[in-house]
């Protein structure tokens, strides 16, 4: 079941609210620095529906190889990676697994019933995972009565989950237990590169065995537009159909893959900063009393005033009447650090955190 | 989250097994009796389609003022009732609330999602029902990342809860919760009328304040073929157009109304008789040393032998093999009483339980 | 493109309107014989959903046998056959392509599309039949830009067409160029028996090289409800899945199904008679000055009376208050023959077409 | 039906062809200008999602005032904003009526049916465009065996027509009579500004009337990618659910909204150079014997040089060998001018069609 407020809903622009200095609302208000707009304008280009975009298959062609896949289709959002992976992989009535707080199920409007007819079963589990006990409980053996199931998908990270990490041996073993029993198997990798950061584990190593990933550049990697799906060729040429069809086939789209390639090159590293971040912001949060803040594991902080005196949707306005900016997500407060996002942000954060539970 | 188990698949037929002289394993298994199948002999006919069919406007319009409704059509089954309602009443990528064990969400094979592009929401709750504070902690307020919620559905009785009935004053409170909230109210009453001689209250006060409301007359009804969906005149119409597309329009479906408009006259009061046979059986299983029974509220008998030294699948295994068919279902056995099980078929399937028990 | 009134709709009943002595509407009309529901009264049913009614697996086994497949199953019209074959084997955004008169693209009030997602593509031709040649022209290569193209669809005979048989060499060379693309080939037989019965080609014959068949019930054989489909064996199994989720599962269906076996037995060489009526009501009708009249090839017989100064719909009026009942369908009128019609039933209409006619 | 070869496929890249010194394959081929790249590096932006990218919301307000609609919405294609558009005004089982060649019926990889289960009937007419006479006789009272007619689409220019333009009166009867019917009204303006150019009359003129509008920025326009879509504020407001699911929802997408921008303030009055190189490519294409031209009315030539001795695949690979790139559309060559193409090129393109021709 849907938890209550796991919408993620920010509010109308207020015209007198003040400007919004510190913006931890998500990693996807990321804004191109000069040097990635730089690479933008000097982006060789052309249409990239003849296969003709030199930039846009350079891309694709280092995702694919980031990831250990055949073949990789550049698309404008992490949601459409999702959709056409259904899309080419499902038939209507089919079913798939995933978390119950997984973005697909939550966040995607129902896009999956909608465009495909695919019922999404949510499994229950900490911090947006489930286990391999709970994975195989929920297979059933083929009948007229139930829908076929055909695909299992995981979130690296788990965004409502708290930004967890899956680990390893879970990873390996669902997919293991998917492939065993003919499932698709699929990482929605919107922030996939954070949870390689974060361990060390190669991105090839972390994916083995899943058919499907895909990993966003929108987010921490801080470019404008744009993710990467990759997997078996063929299933990208049926990716290209329902691209086609969906209305996410572009032309000269070298002009955003720029910014993209761009972040490859100098914003994977990084994100160890956007993790010491939360941390510091964590850490801070947890030493004001009343403060319960879940560990981030990397750059997703959610926390709950309300044993401070203060209630979440209270810190939060009183936060942005400070121009800071973050929002409630299935019931906590969630703060996102992000490449604008620099350690004396976190600071002043926290004194107007402590500023407004002293004054509660 | 869909419980292992859910599915309720009989056997292939074994060559080998002795007939099935006592068969529990559903109330859909009744067959027709000498004087259904003489009204239906008799039945008066024409095109059902250009509105020409006497019998089935009869049962229409009876239909429709028990259920205290404008108007009603006449369906193949109480799955095309369910499936023709959310067609009707909902657009691709609308949420649907219900049980997570509901029979839209477990037992129709996804068809809300492939055929309309719902996504239905299982809640939780015990006996197969939610609660009214459930229900309100499910909705959530208009956003672009979520489903827009459009429908509550209530199954009356809750078939895998236990064929239990529904408090009268949480089916009032949701009704009035949903529509406040503007959503479509909907009864899948395949087992309604159970509950209403279970009550006493009258199937229009029992269903007053829900949209749309059917009855299965190929259950306890006893009739071989055939569901009423009741509602108001507009709805209808467009249920039709549904039922057209779907393949449901019949032609000379007056031989099948009629056995419903018997079922009607005959076989309503007597489902009293099942309830008592079913509290029998449940006293009696009770009464046996480890089976845990959950005390019927109607038709439907639920236990679990396995503290009594046999497992469930062992139990009906060794029931088959004496003429006694029952099943499981999710996880526990399900016996089901009807009008064509009597009371000493009780009394011999408690015999035989608890030969095999002691065996064990 | 569709014609503009192709739709059939008959008009709401004339409570002022005589009785309707004589019905040309549609061989849909025809009601059970007394012999019929006595065969229907003494069926053995069971459950069909669990495999164990007899009359109805006797059924389809005889309907597989009939039309050389592997397997068949029963289902409630024959809308519901075409609608369960086209989601048994296609895809959405899948490509069908049929005559642009097929009841598949112009009756089923949008079905495939909406609930499957699949686009029929309607080709031009006489009779409402296409020609190898214009079949050959609809292909394409696959390409991102146009929808797959999966099956071809056949009505035996074609309805709108006049009620047209497909020439056999045809049939054949169009299967033939399907399987060679790769294609399902499907017959939609609402009136194939027809066609089998005035060329004398055995059923099996005739669809030899399609994999999907189906023959309705309710309309010339005379039964109330029901048509078989007819296919491979893992097809038929795929159908069962959809036949469950459009609801058009049933339980005791035997008490429908008998009356097919009895129209198998009794009403197939019949339809002969049918086919004489409608020759010799074409023929009288040709002789009456300025009525133009299609050549009938079964029981069908479409007709303009415009030149003998009167309109379509005029006559279809003064028919009606005369008791005999036919409508427009496609901007001609229909007259249908069937086994509740009889010669003298012919040379009535004839004499009142007559007397209108004059008195224009 | 879709007549054979309307696919527009082009080849893969020949890896001995020489560059495409000379492309007239596509407007859509278009590169960004350096004035426009300086645009893009230049944009404000912000997260288009919450209402914060300022450059998008600029050409948003900008595209709404031009067409004279309440609101607009940036979407990553043309597809899209006739995808949006269908799946927010119908509901699946409807009826939009186009002309047979239209890019949604044709073009669009059966999206409509795939993705909202929608029935395109293609109507009949020549240059593209279909008649008032044939949309009014293609409409039909509401009935249950007919798909409700709920949209009509005219594609301004018509491409595969010849790049036509619909005139005034057409556009304005249709709208008219689609309204008084109770049908929604779009227009698919991928080359719209084309036809305003050309002809002088309004953006907002030409489109009064009609309920949706979009304007492609990525063909003539010369932007590397994105479209714009008009329309009622409700409207666009369902638009933007499901732009969301379809994962168009982009983020700092200003930077691509720069160049559509400045396409508008730059590009759109020297349209009227690329229809005078259409004319005079069309015109010295028709002095060659043997050659068959279409006059163009905007900036894409449709010829047949069959009589001229040689093939149009022929006369296409020829000319590609010597750089020349246009491809076979619908049975002809299509050439289109655009920005990249300067007089220059026009006549070597003709140089090269005389020698091989002369050749052949």
């Amino acid at each position: 079941m849907l938890a209550s407020g796991m919408a993620y809903t920010p509010s109308p622009p207020d015209p007198n609210a003040p400007p919004a200095r510190i913006n931890l609302l998500s990693d996807t208000q990321t804004r191109p620095t000069p040097a990635m707009r730089e690479a933008m304008a000097r982006a060789e280009v052309g249409d990239e529906q003849t296969g003709d975009d030199p930039t846009t298959n350079l891309l694709q062609e280092r995702v694919a190889a980031l990831l250990g896949k055949q073949a990789a289709v550049f698309l404008p959002s992490g949601t459409m990676c999702n959709v056409t992976t259904t899309l080419a992989t499902c038939r209507p009535g089919d079913e798939i697994i995933a978390h119950r707080t997984a973005h697909i199920l939550s966040r995607e409007g129902g896009a999956h019933a909608a465009l495909g007819g695919f019922q999404i079963t949510g499994l229950d589990g900490d911090d947006g995972q489930f286990s391999l006990d709970a994975f195989r409980a929920a297979l059933h053996p083929k009948n007229r009565y139930e829908p076929p199931q055909v695909m299992v998908s995981a979130e690296q990270t788990a965004n409502i989950g708290g930004g967890t990490i899956w680990p390893q041996a879970t990873l390996d073993a669902v997919a293991g237990a998917g492939k065993d029993s003919g499932l698709w198997t699929h990482i929605d990798g919107a922030r996939l590169m954070n949870a390689v950061v974060a361990t060390g584990v190669s991105t090839e190593r972390m994916t083995k065995g899943w058919d499907s990933v895909w990993i966003d550049f929108s987010k921490g990697l801080g470019a404008p537009v744009g993710a990467v799906l990759a997997g078996p060729r063929d299933f990208i040429d049926e990716v290209w159909r329902w691209k086609q069809r969906l209305g996410g086939s572009m032309r000269q789209s070298g002009v955003i893959a720029a910014a993209c390639l761009y972040a490859l090159d100098h914003h994977v590293d990084r994100l160890a900063d956007d993790h010491a971040n939360a941390r510091r912001l964590a850490s801070g949060l947890a030493q004001i009393d009343g403060v319960e803040v879940q560990t981030p594991q990397t750059n997703l902080v959610f926390f709950r005033p309300d044993r401070a005196g203060v209630s979440g949707p209270a810190l939060v306005a009183g936060l942005r009447a400070r121009g800071v900016v973050l929002a409630m997500m299935d019931g906590r407060i969630r703060a996102c650090t992000h490449l604008d996002v620099d350690t004396d942000m976190i600071e002043e954060t926290l004194d107007h955190v402590r500023e407004i539970v002293r004054a509660a």
